[in-house]
């Protein structure tokens, strides 16, 4: 039984490792059950004893991504803070470091950048518990400075307010990848993301 | 010759009538050159002598949204300048107007802000240069409010500005649209997009 359980969770592992290097590559719309099976050297079967379909395989791979994003965005609220300053002084530069953290993520991780935004779980599925919670903990990062900024504002509030600077922010992030709107070289971009969160904290310092 | 041209006219109006309907109703990767051909009564190989391919079709359909969403942003800008106040004051509601003009464009018009945005021009073609002239007009309207929060800056970095903001707008509404961060109401949504707005105005007022 202990063999049986062992071999089981070795076979995930080498399914996650083998779907995180095609999204890494390609994206999670290349992922494909016959590829990974071929990948790993299992029978096509054998993947669905361990993840119910596809969609929970690339959600593991997601909770990898999160993890990172949240790696690097710790890494950038701790060098924020690092840099001295009062209070509020932290809280601002925490903002745009996190903001270009975020962009430096999209940048160099556009696989699982997409993946963590892009999937969308087969209708009727709900994300699991888990996903949620490592959402919750990425916007933790972001409540914090909130919090020095405008000490008065509820909890409640404050997590909202965290999630819409966090949209703005995916906004400028995503159009600016892009080109779309205009084409603009990564450092310029980290410049205009830096210009509209410091006007974005001043405000709210103010208000 | 004359009487060929205006059949040409009149069936190239038929064709973006009906592209239209269909991208309100279903969205542009509905679009399809047969049902078209049946909707209007041509044969199919006709539709291709008013329109090189079915992406100059979504183009055609995409300048009438343009000229919608202007329509829409002007009659708020207006609406935000006959409010009254000093030129800091208006250009602050101004922002704020825009900003929860283009949330109900694209709540209301979902199919045709999704052509938008998120139509991709095959491979090695070029926007037409009246696509980029609506898109710089509709820019235009951030600009005038921008100009009198920091009229110091100058025109090429206000444009920039400009296309910034709006990038970090249409995060709001695309997260906030698509429910995935946190589910909201759209009054709630027009509320977070106020509260985010006005601070970005305030902190760009006080750089």
């Amino acid at each position: 039984m202990a063999k049986a359980k062992a071999r089981r969770e070795e076979l995930r592992e080498k399914l996650i490792e083998a779907a995180e290097k095609t999204i890494v590559a390609q994206g999670h719309a290349a992922l494909k059950a016959r590829a990974l099976a071929e990948e790993v050297g299992c029978a096509l079967g054998a993947i669905y004893t361990v993840f119910p379909d596809l969609a929970a395989l690339i959600l593991a791979v997601n909770a990898r991504s999160f993890a990172l994003l949240g790696t690097i965005l710790s890494r950038e609220a701790e060098a924020a803070a690092a840099a001295g300053g009062g209070p509020r002084a932290i809280a601002n530069r925490t903002l745009i470091a996190l903001a270009n953290g975020y962009l430096d993520f999209a940048a160099n991780h556009g696989g699982r950048w997409h993946a963590l935004f892009d999937f969308r779980l087969p209708d009727g599925q709900e994300l699991p518990a888990e996903h949620l919670r490592q959402q919750e903990a990425l916007f933790q990062h972001l409540e914090t400075p909130l919090a020095a900024l405008q000490p008065a504002l509820p909890p409640s509030e404050r997590a909202l307010l965290a999630r819409s600077l966090f949209s703005a922010a995916h906004g400028m992030v995503l159009l600016g990848l892009e080109g779309k709107l205009v084409q603009l070289p990564l450092p310029y971009l980290r410049e205009q993301i830096a210009l509209v969160v410091s006007a974005m904290g001043r405000g709210l310092e103010s208000a």
